[in-house]
Parts: C-alpha cells; structure tokens; sequence
C-alpha cells in the first residue's frame, strides 16, 4: 500500500483520452480541413508533441503496451484480443488497473477496451464493449458523457484515473457497413442511422480534404478520407463533451489529461505499420498547472512511456512493481518534459514490436528509431506483407487493388509489389527521406550507422526477453545448458 | 443431463492411455529391437490401427482436438500451451470433460495437461503439471500407478473416463539435459538420477537400433534413437503397472482401453510436420468384450473420431452438445470398426490442420490424406520451415546441420535444403512414394486428382470454419457484406 495517498483527498487524477486509429487529422496538428475545434482548445491548454510513437501500430496490442508499460512481446498480447484472434496478456501481468487499485486510486474504463485476459486488466467501473455494443460505448458521444458523468459521481471522494477509450475514427465498413466506412452515418439523424442527441455531424467534401502523402490521389480514397473526417469530429465533439464533464465536476484543476491515439490511421503505411503514417501519433498532455501549455516538444517519447507517467503523477515508485513481477521497465516518466525539453540527443531511441494483428497476419516486424534514423527489421520478409479483413474492403484499398489488377496507374507514392514486398531490413534517413522510400539498410555506406542500431535493437529485444529476438536465421535457446546464457544459434540459412 | 446413465452402476468405462512424441517403435508394430511387452500384451487383446492420423502433429494443439473432436482452427488452440507461446482454446469450448461431467461420468487426467484455459479443460480428479513436476507426474511409472490407484479407489461406485498422459518418451534434452536427451536417465538410481522403484531400465545399442527411413544413419543420430527406446521401455512398463491397477481395482470387464500418441516423433518430418512419420501414429483399441482382439484394421481413422467414440461408448448423443456451441463434429465413432472395417472407399480422407507449435514459429499446414494420396497445402510457404527449440539441440537435429554447414554428406533421404524450403503444395502417391519425396502437385497428369483434393480440403476447412482458409492469397471476409455469404477476396499477388 502507498504510504502518499491515504487521507488528503482531491489528490492529483488522471483522465486519459484515447482514440482509435487516429492520426494528425487535427487542426492544432496543422490540418486545415477537418474541424476539430475542442482538441485545438485542449492543444491551447497542452504541451503538444510531435514525435510521440506507438510501440506497436495494433490496437490490442498497443493498449496492454500502454496499460503494461511494456511492449507485446513481453507482456503476451501478441495479436488482436477479439472473436478467433483471442489473444491475451499473461494471467499474472502487472497492469496499470492493478497498480492503481493497490494505491487507492479509483480506476475507470468508459468506451472500447479490447484486451484480456479481463481480470488482469480490471478497472472499478468498466463500460465496455463486454457490456455494451461497441458502438455505443464508444461513439454514443451522449452515452459516452453520462458515463463519465457518472464515473465522475462516483468519484467525487477519490483520486481517479479515467481512460475514455473512443472508438472513433476507427473503420467499420468490415462489420457495419450499413453506416458507413467510418460509421460516420452512426447516430447522424438520418432514417435508420438512429441519433446521437449532442453530435453535430459535420460532412466534407472529398476534393477539399487535406491529402497525406501516403494516400493515393482518387476520388475513392479521396472520399474514405471525408468520411473519416467525420468521424474524427464526432470524436472531437465527445472530446469537448468528456472534458466539460471534468469541468463540471470540479475536477479540471486536478487532472492530467493527456490525449492520443492507439495507432496510426488505417490507411496504407498506416495502421499494422512502422512507418511513420502507422507509428507516429499525436500526443496531447494538459497539466493542470499551466505547465507548457501551448508549447510543442518534439522529445521522442514513447507510449512505453505512458505508464511510467501516469505512475510518477500519482507519486507511485516504481520498484514497488516488482513484488510480483520482474520485469522493469523500459519506458521512462513524461512529467519532466512539463519543466523542460532533455538535452538534445541523437542517440535517444524509440523502439516498436509487433506480431501478428490478426491471427492469420503473422508478420512481426521490430523497430528502432532514433531522431533521425530509423530501423526496421522485418522478421517474415520472405512472405507478403498481409491486409487485414477492416483495411481490404476499404475504398483506398480497393482503389489500389483495381488499379493494379488493370494495370492502371496509381497516383501514390508507393506500388502494391513494394508495399507487400519488403526487405529484411529497412533504414530510412528521416531527415531527408520522411516517406522512407529510399532504404539505406543495403548500402555500403550505412553498414556501420545499421550495425550500430541492430545492436541497440537486439540489446533492447533482450531487455525486454523478446522471444522473437533469434529469428528469422537462429533459434533462441534459454533453457537447459543455455539456462542464464540465452543464445541465438544459427539455422544454418545462408549454407545451403 | 442424460437420461442414459442415471442409476446403474457399473456402467462401461474408459482408459485414455497418451504416449507423449511417440511414434512405431512398438514390438506389436514390428519393430523388433525396443522392448515393449506390456504394449504388445495390449495389442494382442485389441483391434491395432495402422492406419490412424493425428489432426496435427504438435502437443497442445493435438490434445486440444482429442478433447474437443475439433481441429485446432475451431477450438482456438493454435499453437503450444506453455510458457511464452501461451494458447489456449477458446472459454466457451465444449470439451470432453465438461460434456461428460454433465452426465456424471466422473473424469480423471493423471499426466500431462498442457491445454488451456484450465476451466475449460476441467477433470474431477487432476494430478498434472499444474500440481507436480512434469517428470514426476508424467515419467514416474510408480508415482503414476499410485495416482491411477486413487483414482480408480475413489470412483469405484461411478462410471469413469480416466486419461492417462504419460510424458515418455517425449525429449528433455532442451530443458533438463542432466537426465540424458530422452530423460532416459531420470529415475534410473543412477548418481544423481533418482530412483523410480517399480522401473526396470532397459539399455539399447546404438549400433542395433531399427532406423526408420526418415532419420539418417550416423551414430549421434543413432544414439538418439537408443535414448528414446529406453524412454519408451520406461512408458511400457508404466503402461504395464496402469493396467495392472484396472485389473486390481476389478474395472478391466468393463473398460475400455485405448492406446496412442499425441503425435509423431520429434525426429525430421515427425513432430511439427504433415509427412507420414508426424501424422501416422499407433492407436490400439481394446474393447473388454473381446472384440476383434489381436486384428489389425487399416481404415483411415484421425484422432478427431476419438471424442465421438468415446461419447458412442458413453450412449451420449452428440446432437446434445449443439445446446451451447454450434458446432457440429466432422469425426465419427470408431466403435463399429470393432464388428468390421468398413467397406473398401478410396474417397474416404482424413484432414489436419497445424499453425504454430511455438508462437515464433508461424508455418500453417494443412492437410488431406485418402487411402493413397495425400495433399498439402503449406500456406507460408515463401517462408523456411521452422525448427523447434526442442529438436533444434536434438543430436539427430545438430547432426544434419553440422553434416550441412561443414558440406559432409548426409546418410539421408532428403536435404535440409528441401526440408526448410517446401512448394505451396505437396501431393504424393504413398502406394508407390510411401517416402513423399516425389512432389506430383504441379505434374500436369496428376492436376485433375490435386484439383478434386483442393476441393474437399477446402470444403472441410469451409464446414470447421477455418480462418486461415483464405490464405496465402486472399483474404476471408464473412462479416457486414459479406455476412452469411463468406469469400475469399484476391490478394492479387499474381498480378505484381
Ligand atoms: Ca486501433
Ligand atoms: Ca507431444
Ligand atoms: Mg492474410
Ligand atoms: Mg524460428
């Protein structure tokens, strides 16, 4: 038990706006299209960063390395939590839930939480996917608000920490196609689309949206990226929603509230990726205390990094963890960055792993990247990059698909063979190659720079006990006579 | 709740006997070097099997299908159980265990459990892993014939299904090398080896050995096979004592008895592998009314019959299981093999179905065998075939690949070469090519046959809801539009 947080109350809390697959699609993030005017004002109010990265581009995945602290490898949520995926985090994992409960704190979930096993990521108050539709619960901005209304009711004598997990601007032409691709028809008014009371839907036009470049110039992808827009402000208004909530349960001037999303946007080179479109995402953190507000940093930080955050915030050592887990940590606390940026340092690195996504979609992929350089380590590069069920039906997809099969052209920036078609190793020089089309990995003058950060990557892979870190060429052996000198041991590849 | 097996007592019984990676090295299957006395006794007052396949060739997933009557793609048990890779079945599974406690046939597992989630899979009486050492519980035949005395002592007013999951003569030379490769030291009362009081080790030479076709002929592999012989004639005499208990305990008039293994050996194209020394495995059936004693039967049976049978045994219907779980069985009771074979069909097939072993090691299989033919389809198969940590420091396994690395011949039917890298798809001719070595798959005689294969190992994927069906090259859309009218939507990988 803390020894901090026992008798004042009105302590220090913590409500963590998470979406789903969202990228820069933002105002304050300079897009000039889409209107998201309450995560501008919460920009205002936030020290806004840049170069904020998911340590893994899947949405299960990316929650247990968000509420673990540590990445999927380590931690066992492989893949995607739901229907035939059904994957999971190890029964006795130390979760942030868990933390908390043991501290006093009182934990809540409002939205989508998509990872498992239930118990080990349990919240006091949980309104989920597990008791309701999803899309309720996610992008019912009126329910979302009375949930946390409530929440809030609740806990009005307590520290909290509050995640509300929008489900918005995830896609939903694979499941409910009926409301379209974003679901940006979901509770609009229409007939049959039912009605959100205090959503008030915002359409664009698909020839003005602000076109990123990893997606192609067609109207169809053109149109996803409208319908899209939608959606993100939808999640906007709930957004504005949440936070007045906070506002009128005199909570704001207690609260760190910090904003993200759980992975890129479920465009190509996005979502399931580590390029930058899948990797990168904004990151919003409002300190109650004015500290930086409408300031931007571009530190590299990780989500590895939320957790230590939020545990530094409740003043929660972090030693105390490893009672009933070993593991430490390798992400590191945020709140310094309130005071001032570090030192700059080219050598502070980012790392990324990633599995599976859907069960079927076995392509784990490792990643470093540093502030200018970035390496990526594609483990199954002998297979084809996989599409998954949500990103295949969608128009861009589609539009890709068709062009191609027809031998039609694609204004894009990439063709389907190279986007499936990947070599083992990727190295980007970020600074002068930001779409990452020209790898480095190969040539004679960066085997030194790609040895250098092979070596960090592996050494963080063995930091963090990745049971992936022999393959593709080795096998890992950690037991019997290697017990205490795990050792990759050659398959002999190369000499056949 | 049945309304069969209410109030009298003394109804027919089952004893599950499961070797762990044991293959034919059975004196009832003429090999005539291993002693195996107590398993030939058995043999001689049974209906022997030549012909019965695994569903897949790997520990976990395979019990998993034993006990669900469902290839792992349908329960959810991809891959192995422990540790790191952590399958396990889907929460809501039916399994042998709870079907039969809703008919109050008390269970018991004595052995390895190695399937998951632990509820799911829950016996009355437990003495596994989960409670005991694997060794003791799995390899100490004195141990295991006091547990099948308590077990037998405590149920002998009930009907009963007790499974017996030896660990013999599975390796341990990748966890607890100290006891030899094959544990073929443990318990021996050797310095440091402990003592198993009722064993009997039998020594074999190297030199004399019966080498299968698919291991090579050099001493280290040799010397493999003499340590497994001891393991088996370790897992023989504990077959002996369990038998021996029945009998003790009054139950063998009405029990009966079956004997196989979970899986092939773990020696090249065994364990982890399709090819005939994987899939084929020893199954003997001894029915205690005398039928068909000391005959041999070469149907086509899979290991996914086995939970049919056991529920025909039982009288329960199987169309009681449909009031939870949907899912209809593809096996069918091998009872009435024990009054005749069936008549001569060379359409008859077995399917299997594999994805993971370890959860590194991503290479699913699938698999359609008749009477003659059997073709595979290797859905990952741009990438290598992967090694196991298990078989990787296998002397037969550092044999091959030192032989490879240092360009020595190799006393082997095939090459590490074409053991890693294997075509999208194999079929071979097993009345001719009983060695699968000449792949007939893209021979221009033999498409009509392959076609009609492709066919019906598709349409078995399609009736167990395979979510790998779909793959390499397209992908599976069954929800929104595609909702009751599930597709294989193109990758167009050929078109690049
Ligand atoms: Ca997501
Ligand atoms: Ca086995
Ligand atoms: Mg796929
Ligand atoms: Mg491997």
């Amino acid at each position: 038990f803390s020894l901090i947080s026992c008798d004042k109350p009105k302590k220090p809390n913590v409500l963590f706006l998470l979406a789903d697959d969202a990228g820069f699609e933002i105002g304050a993030y300079l897009n000039k299209i889409v209107q998201t005017p309450n995560i501008d004002a919460l920009a205002r109010r936030s020290l806004l960063f840049e170069k904020a990265f998911v340590s893994v581009s899947s949405c299960s995945p990316s929650r247990s390395a968000i509420l673990t602290g540590q990445p999927i490898h380590q931690n066992g949520m492989y893949g995607l939590h739901n229907a035939e995926n059904h994957f999971n985090s190890f029964d006795n994992i130390q979760s942030l839930p868990k933390i908390l409960k043991n501290h006093n704190i009182k934990t809540g979930l409002i939205g989508k939480k998509h990872v498992g096993p239930s118990e080990a990521f349990k919240f006091d108050f949980e309104a989920t996917e597990e008791q309701h539709s999803i899309n309720q619960v996610g992008r019912n901005i009126t329910k979302i608000k009375l949930l946390v209304r409530e929440f809030l009711k609740n806990s009005s004598d307590s520290q909290f920490f509050l995640m509300v997990a929008f489900h918005d601007p995830h896609r939903c032409g694979h499941v409910t196609p009926q409301f379209g691709p974003f679901c940006e028809r979901f509770g609009s008014g229409e007939e049959g689309m039912g009605i959100i009371e205090d959503w008030h839907p915002i359409y664009y036009q698909w020839e003005q949206v602000q076109l990123p470049y990893y997606i192609q110039d067609t109207e169809p992808a053109r149109r996803d990226i409208a319908a899209q827009y939608t959606t993100i402000s939808r999640l906007d208004q709930g957004i504005g929603l949440v936070l007045k909530e906070l506002e009128s349960a005199g909570r704001n001037r207690d609260t760190l509230v910090i904003y993200t999303s759980d992975n890129g946007p479920p465009f190509p080179s996005g979502r399931t990726n580590f390029y930058e479109p899948g990797m990168n995402v904004p990151l919003l953190m409002s300190s109650p205390d004015k500290k930086r507000w409408h300031e931007a940093t571009y530190a590299l930080t990780s989500h590895l990094d939320l957790l230590p955050t939020f545990l530094d915030w409740f003043d929660i050592p972090q030693q105390n963890l490893d009672e009933n887990e070993v593991t430490s940590l390798t992400g590191k606390s945020l709140l310094s960055l309130l005071d001032h940026d570090p030192p700059n340092d080219d050598t502070t690195a980012v790392f990324g792993s990633h599995n599976f996504h859907e069960v079927t979609m076995a392509y784990p992929m490792r990643v470093i990247r540093n502030k200018r350089y970035k390496l990526i380590h594609n483990l199954y590069y002998e297979s084809k990059f996989p599409i998954d069920q949500d990103f295949y039906v969608s128009w861009t997809f589609q539009d890709i698909l068709n062009r191609t099969i027809s031998k039609m052209g694609i204004p894009w920036y990439k063709t389907l063979k190279n986007y499936y078609i990947r070599p083992e190793f990727e190295l980007y020089d970020l600074n002068k190659d930001i779409l990452e089309r020209q790898n480095l990995a190969y040539k004679k003058d960066f085997l030194k720079l790609r040895n250098e950060m092979e070596e960090k990557l592996k050494k963080w892979q063995e930091d963090t006990n990745d049971p992936w870190r022999c393959e593709p060429h080795a096998v890992l052996e950690d037991k019997g006579d290697f017990k205490g000198n795990p050792s990759c041991l050659t398959l002999a590849h190369d000499e056949l």
